[in-house]
């Protein structure tokens, strides 16, 4: 019979696209005693979580709340909940996650028009109301912070321009929400979804989900149920909601980490959240042009502060440098994905990731292993 | 601004339906430094994973991984997997989950029939085939513990009689993986999935699942990819199988966790665990009937050894005395779900709750707020 040797795995720095460090008081939440999804005691902490979600989000929207899964079934539950096979959907993609809500939406029998730029572009407001005027979509799909390009998207004007349509603004938060401004009553926006294991610090496995009463309308609307049972946003709200009628056995314990995770941006403040990550993205953007590295996004404006994409130089073989951080160093960072796959290293400084300290050691960790090939 | 209190949840006895007392060693593995999705010493320990999966379903299969949701996110993965619009399904519903299947593929445009049985009831092998021989389905899918009534079915023979109709056997094994006898390929199941958080002791939020050779053929014939993408099998093998292809971000604290809790498994080994569930729960039936209380499942070798069901007496109320028995001595049961709303208290011995001091403990604790309503 095989053994199975003891669970150690080594301590990472993650500075990746996610996960990201997990704030020890964060790592402390998870060991706390596991509750019933029914107990009175766990149901009074998924308002609380809900509550500080709103926060999070700045939105009233009162369905918000977690789906059980990472960033992707946030994902495909908001997808599936406002669209029915035959809707139209315009995505704007200009990376992998745009792309992606194109797949899963085609999957799910919705007619999808993709509006497309570069890897690292952004859409200007002109460039989407033309796509929504000539498509006349249910919805319009938008990318805030894309992963894989490090590309953030100016959401002004978007909720206005979808409106004047008579269609939803969809926004994936997955990468900004806690650590870069996010805005949906501000932004117009009409259903968003994050993950938990990016600027909010914590474990995957929770996605945070907001979807406005204009789109619950649409919902209540709908000529059949969501695609999935499982991701039922309307089967989630009756359990996070008043009636709390069983549907899954949500996991305590991640329940506890989300919420120990949402109540640190809480005392920290969304502000000076948003105003620790941005100083830090700089000073990282700072030192790898120092060093002679390019960043992929040209424009500091158009950058994602909690996700940095810079170009390998010529002649380097990006994926012996991450070895090397991950195995002498012990630093996690991403590699670049589909057009971009050898083209760039992805570094994230998220939630309790964003400091100064790891800032400093990945830059001198980079000078070392780009010195010593 | 709304304060949010220190977490405190109490420590409860988990002795309902689930999620079920978790071991210590698992609740420090959840503790344990999180990993990357792509870190090869996670890809490890996902490999690890998967041995300990086959070996506690009783299987060689190739592709058995744990879907990153709960049972319910297992059972619509391997449903979604399976079968595409149009198909056929023979589901043996006898209880809540069930029926739950049934409504699942429904929403696939699967073609359903149900055979149904009361609740707390199990089909005799000439029912299910009467029913495959006059649907001729794709698949016939049967709840092996049925977490609502207690009720066991018995497998003999199930495997056989679906594949003389060329169908494939689907089992939900949510309940009894880990706790009572499942023996995948002695049955001749071609799918079946579990959730972490019952025999196996862990925190919900990892479900188990296991395909056969068989059923994979079938997989990939299919017209059209799996209708959720979240869910779907074929992707999350690519994740979990050889080329690890990212699909989502696995979290490695409940991958440790289920990780650990396998080993434990292991270690007691799977006929010593169905030996100390039996027997505990056999323990527990005693004295229940002792105290004059009726087992909802009459014959003692159709019992769920991991979950009992029994009748609230006649004046009881059953609610109250749940709460009591929540309040006064920390202990979760669980009530009645559907017909048996109001009629059943749900008693779970499930993974580490299944021990002798559990048992007499609930048994006082039941004496004593029965006598002193």
């Amino acid at each position: 019979m095989k053994v199975f040797d003891e669970l150690n795995p080594p301590a990472r720095l993650l500075l990746g696209p996610g996960p990201s460090p997990v704030h020890p008081r964060v790592m402390r939440a998870l060991g706390a005693p596991v509750l019933g999804h029914l107990d009175p005691e766990l149901l009074r902490l998924l308002d609380d979580t809900r509550g500080l979600l709103r926060d999070a989000f700045r939105t009233g929207n009162e369905l918000t709340l977690a789906v059980s899964g990472t960033g992707m079934a946030g994902m495909e539950s908001v997808l599936g909940g406002l669209l029915e096979p035959g809707d139209r959907l315009v995505v704007c993609a200009a990376g992998f996650f745009g792309h992606r809500m194109a797949e899963l939406a085609s999957r799910m029998d919705v007619e999808v028009t993709k509006v497309e730029k570069g890897w690292g572009e952004v859409f200007t407001p002109g460039e989407v109301e033309a796509a929504v005027a000539a498509a006349k979509p249910k919805a319009v799909a938008i990318v805030h912070a894309e992963t894989s390009t490090g590309a953030l998207q100016p959401m002004d004007g978007l909720g206005e321009i979808a409106h004047r349509h008579d269609a939803l603004l969809i926004v994936d938060c997955v990468t900004s929400l806690g650590g870069v401004p996010v805005e949906i009553e501000g932004w117009g926006a009409d259903a968003a979804y994050s993950g938990s294991q990016k600027c909010l610090g914590c474990p995957s496995g929770m996605a945070p989900v907001t979807v406005s009463p204009r789109a619950r309308e649409v919902m209540a609307g709908r000529g059949r149920p969501a695609h999935s049972w499982y991701l039922d946003l309307d089967l989630l709200e009756r359990y996070w909601g008043g009636a709390h009628a069983y549907h899954h056995t949500i996991s305590s314990s991640l329940v506890y980490a989300l919420r120990e995770g949402l109540r640190l941006v809480a005392e920290e403040g969304l502000e000076a959240r948003w105003g620790r990550h941005r100083p830090n993205a700089e000073m990282l953007w700072d030192g790898l042009e120092a060093m002679g590295l390019a960043l992929h996004v040209a424009d500091p404006a158009l950058r994602v502060p909690s996700l940095t994409t810079v170009r390998v130089p010529d002649g380097v073989d990006e994926a012996q440098v991450r070895g090397r951080l991950r195995d002498e160093y012990g630093i996690e960072i991403g590699a670049g994905l589909g057009p971009l796959k050898g083209q760039v290293w992805r570094i994230g400084l998220m939630g309790h990731g964003s400091q100064k300290a790891n800032v400093i050691l990945l830059l001198a960790a980079l000078v070392d292993l780009l010195k010593r090939p």
